[in-house]
């Protein structure tokens, strides 16, 4: 999603640095330190408007969240929800993923999700996909080796994509669901995001994929 | 599927040895013995009634085919077929698939292919499904490393569930297409079979995976 930068943004995130960070090196392997309670801590990358991490964060309070996204005027968007929510155990953070393993320590995080990323479709631009593997080498460097990826979204072309490309780096897959809002046990516990809705709604299949870095290269 | 074996069926096989064979230890390692010219060998695993490995054989004149059936009236119906086309590069085999590695030597197979294998949906049933892991250690038995296994499936389910056996038995993805019909470059190339063309024909997607045992272990 592009918006156009507002101008309340910027100014939104600077006034809010206990909600927000924008210097996250400042806190590789001490992300526990801006949280009330120490956890298992899980990070959205690409968080938009944030419906899910902010739903996953009051669904599960004895978990750490961060959530994570580039464009400010989104990230400022997501800010908004929390300045209004408060949730204790959830950190929002305004940065370009593709730099994680800057922000985050090896093994300091529990789980990655990857929720209806970009599929920027055209062959030159598949760099930018967030399964790109200069993409899964930095998950794989922060993220716990049992850990679990979980990548949903609706653009066929790009589960397609990320399948190959994630196995390919040598994830271990635990699920695949290929119309997960069919697969009704998976679902009760599905978390949908304000995408997922919507497409969801047309009847379009949505697709997920469960997978771990045990046997990979990190 | 299943079908009540018919009379005529297993005489029938009986009297064309030369079109189909019913004692495949004796070939093993010596399968190019069976075809007028030395080439590349594929199988498929379950044929059915045979279509998919008759129209391969006839667009890849280059190629070797053995088409593999267990059950005898099945096997008859695609012999019924070679019968009339008499294609010299295809032979047929009234065979368990579970048993390749007794019928065909390592390497001696350049490329597998399984189409809208039966499914057998319940849990219980999982070891007879032609991806289940004592199944894809046949396949790496025989297949050159950088050959490929071809799978097609109309079946969500299986195919969910192949993708996650495959992967975990260390296989490499080459591509993987979750509806393959609307791959317009890719399926200029497809060939359909009996199954594929009657649930293409509802609108169901196809599913299907290509993938190696380059870095498996044998």
């Amino acid at each position: 999603m592009r918006l156009r930068n507002k101008p309340w943004a910027e100014p939104l995130i600077k006034a809010n640095p206990e909600w927000i960070v924008t210097d996250p090196e400042k806190y590789q392997g001490k992300w526990q330190e801006r949280f009330p309670k120490v956890a298992p801590l899980y990070i959205e990358v690409g968080m938009g408007k944030g419906g899910f991490v902010l739903a996953m964060a009051q669904k599960y309070p004895e978990r750490n969240f961060v959530g994570i996204e580039l464009q400010t005027t989104i990230a400022a968007i997501a800010l908004k929800k929390q300045l209004e929510l408060k949730l204790p155990n959830l950190q929002l953070l305004r940065a370009n993923g593709g730099e994680l393993s800057e922000y985050f320590a090896a093994n300091e995080v529990s789980g990655i999700y990857l929720n209806f990323s970009d599929p920027w479709p055209k062959k030159r631009q598949a760099k930018r996909r967030l399964t790109y593997p200069t993409f899964l080498k930095q998950y794989a460097q922060v993220m716990q080796a049992d850990g679990l990826l979980e990548f949903k979204t609706d653009n066929r072309g790009l589960f397609e994509y990320s399948l190959v490309t994630m196995n390919n780096y040598g994830m271990d897959f635990a699920g695949v669901y290929l119309d997960l809002h069919q697969d009704l046990e998976k679902n009760a516990e599905n978390v949908m995001t304000e995408y997922e809705e919507k497409f969801s709604q047309k009847g379009q299949p949505i697709y997920k994929v469960e997978a771990a870095f045990t046997k990979a290269s990190h």
